[in-house]
């Protein structure tokens, strides 16, 4: 089939030039592509690429010379990653099944299945379930009693999503995600060393308990997700206690994310892979966390915040700060402590050269 | 339904004043209850909360003046997340399936099925695999053939239990957790960089393996599970490489944990989100883990150890220490090294300033 | 059935000694081992266990006298995690399945399953995909349309590949892997705070944006894996956006670990659990990396590096290092840095005493 460059400009909002009836099949690396391939050059970076491979067409970026780099056709992009947006959704051609239920899936007979929804091979669907107009359900889902899934939702393969989970409209979820599991929350019946530890901020001696035993607090508050969410594969959503964990529009979060019991998270948000935040902590609009990052439970990160990869916040952030370190500190504290721990060990050795001279002239004396 | 204010403190071992007959449906947080709802208000911060809210019963903290809080029934309880243990107990309504075996799943002639179990939907259990009494399998997990589950447990959806897995009784596997795979354990033909780094402490010379190839340590031993352990989603416990991986009788361990080979993990202890206990790793009781925590290879964690939210401890922890920090030590050093960081930038600027100053009074001389 | 002595002895290309037709059931550690057991015991560390224990047999070190040591039989191994990985493959009695299609499966007719291929209960397969002979597919597997396995693989329960997934021969992935999700890819209409921030090293000012909305990149490129690579269960491999995320021959992947899009791994590499690639990250041959560790998106780290366990890379790191640290540094500088910490609040007091005292001695003048 492949797509007229012209289209694609289209598509893209932008502007074509030279040979725009052309046909490209896919698009490539500027290295790599081929005659019929559209080169991806979006940055000057490219242009010796581009010349090594045989693109005859390609998106190049703002002020580029299309001509002068041998090629017939060029679409011109002023911001290469939202072009990347464009194209590659433009160019997918996925097709997550289509409408109907598998014979094989396992439907309660009073959940209400929305028109032109599709339900995998192996799918369990239980008693009063919802699932929303339109949305698609991957093999070997399941979804408790009472789970509401809004419309055009895309639920991939062994998602499990527990009871009161509620979901809005055009969420995706990676394979093998699980929303609604119970909580971790144990309390044993006297005070526990953690809560001493944390009552004397680590000072409390501790203690053997006589009674070991953890007490489970159960989960019954379930989880609120808005629409445009995104979950990645793996990732785990805890159910809250007596009101539900919840998720704001437009969040997106990446793959082994853990979010904890009653946590908050706002609208918009980026959360990337292997990040953890802890039970009842909450986080406002727009908050970006690099990937590994971690947030302790009740606390609350400020709308607008960056914690960069790897940074663990112990404390309260406040809005529009950019957050480094464990703990975290602003990140430019975080550069002047770090470039001062790396001199440390050659200042430390001066002194000790110092001291001993001084000792020897002291002792000439 | 609902349930009688008299009815809840008697679940609670609490005493209960004013109409203890009122009928409450559900626990509510004290700024969103209804007039049918009951308040949570276990200290005094709740208190403007309440009075926001329009909550008639609440369980409150001890000494509080219910009637001037504006309640008609209140019940006084003296340690709230022990309450919380108890009450969300008391309300939970989760059915997880009730007994029978689903005609969709494949069950070995010969696996025992014990009485009163449930074997939900698109469940495969394997030869010779014991299931205790009382016992739910959820939806499509899958049981190695010769595993074997004590009774009352609770295995949800997604489980997968590999060969030589054993688990004691009421146990609790949330969804998608593997435990039994096989260890992560490979050796050179010669000696590894890594092996020569670990003996000089990283001083060794790296050098270009001729033969890279890494050749896999089978691991034969499986796990063995205590009774009343708790593992949560997407968690993995692998197995032993002679012996079996071993988890002790009470322990709990939260979302996306891993647990490697041949670990040894006692009894009562917590272990949070994210954390890792890398292989050989032997933690003793009552050892609580925050989230993201890291425990190396090869040491020992001792009785009653607090490692704090995203502590790595790299060399053995004595028993009751709380430790912090990467790598870790104990809290107070931690704070002290922490303390002194976060003044080395300027102190090290006063030095210089200091030293200019000298110098331009030598000068001057 | 059991072994005899002399036939362990030839699969590990070991010399055996004493009663060599001696028949052993199983491998066990010295100090549980019973008398038809084979007690490994491959260094001296071991030889009091031995003497506790029941063995008559065991794996002894090189230059043990096994006959002092109470035995009846022995082998001699010059290394001993070599001999391990020879001596649990030979006692290896795993059998997963069999060849067949499980009557359950949902395979595709146009599917192209190779000989002696054999496939679990309840898997998908989706049209167009290929399975290379010998290969096992575990229960409750999905394998998206078009999606190629080699010969003689292990795809173990719970397994998600996704679309453009290419895998080599003799791959083993472990249960609930999920292989060729979308990669964690958005961007905002205009700049957003994260660019800005990454532009300006930090010291760029947060800004609140006129529109938050997150586009996303698709994921078009799929994910190539070589031949002998081993991946963990609940590891997670994102798809590239327009070529394959790339994981070369020989490479070994723990439990729970992230690669995320466009990631190029080298053969022969060791991830450790829970570590995380970020997207388009570029590991050379032979790199390890420890449980725990980051590597920054878009940085190269080179061959034979070895990042010791939770060290988080934030930018190149040069061939042939061993790193360590947030941010990582060479093993050698971690160290002084650390001792200089450890030294700072005592050398900071000593400062701030001397000054004093030398304030009283200038007052006393």
């Amino acid at each position: 089939m492949g797509h007229r460059i012209a289209d694609i400009a289209k598509a893209l909002g932008a502007e074509a030039f030279g040979d725009t009836a052309r046909v490209i099949q896919t698009a490539c690396e500027p290295a790599t592509a081929g005659p019929d391939d559209l080169a991806l050059a979006m940055s000057p970076a490219y242009g010796p690429a581009l010349k090594e491979g045989r693109a005859r067409a390609a998106v190049v970026w703002s002020g580029a010379d299309w001509q002068a780099l041998g090629l017939e056709a060029a679409i011109v992009v002023p911001r290469a990653r939202l072009a990347m947006a464009r194209l590659t959704r433009f160019l997918d051609d996925q097709k997550i099944g289509g409408a109907g239920v598998h014979p094989s899936a396992v439907v309660a007979p009073d959940a209400e299945i929305g028109d032109d929804v599709g339900i995998g091979p192996f799918v369990v669907i239980g008693s009063g379930a919802k699932i929303g107009a339109g949305s698609r359900i991957g093999a070997h889902s399941s979804i408790a009693p009472g789970v509401v899934i809004g419309p055009d939702c895309l639920v991939l393969d062994g998602v499990r999503l527990r009871r009161k989970v509620r979901i809005g409209a055009r969420a995706i979820l990676h394979p093998n995600v699980v929303i609604g599991a119970d909580g971790f929350s144990f309390v044993s019946e006297a005070e526990s060393n953690v809560e001493r530890a944390r009552r004397d901020l680590g000072n409390a001696e501790i203690v053997v308990p006589q009674d070991a035993t953890w007490h489970r607090i159960h989960s019954l508050g379930g989880v609120e997700i808005g629409d445009d969410v995104e979950i990645g594969a793996n990732s785990t959503i805890d159910a809250g206690t007596i009101r539900p964990t919840r998720i704001g529009s437009g969040t997106k979060i990446d793959n082994l994310v853990q979010v904890g019991h009653n946590v908050i998270i706002g609208g918009d948000c980026l959360i990337s892979a292997q990040s953890a935040i802890a039970g009842s902590a909450v986080l406002g609009d727009r908050v970006v966390l690099g990937g590994k990052t971690g947030v302790a439970d009740n606390i609350t990160i400020g709308d607008d915040v960056v914690l960069t990869g790897a940074t663990i916040a112990l404390s309260n952030v406040p809005p529009r700060r950019i957050m480094m370190g464990y703990p975290a500190v602003p990140i430019a504290t975080h550069i002047e402590i770090y470039k001062a721990m790396r001199r440390l060990p050659r200042i430390l050795k001066d002194a000790a050269a110092k001291a001993k001279m001084i000792q020897k002239v002291d002792k000439s004396d």
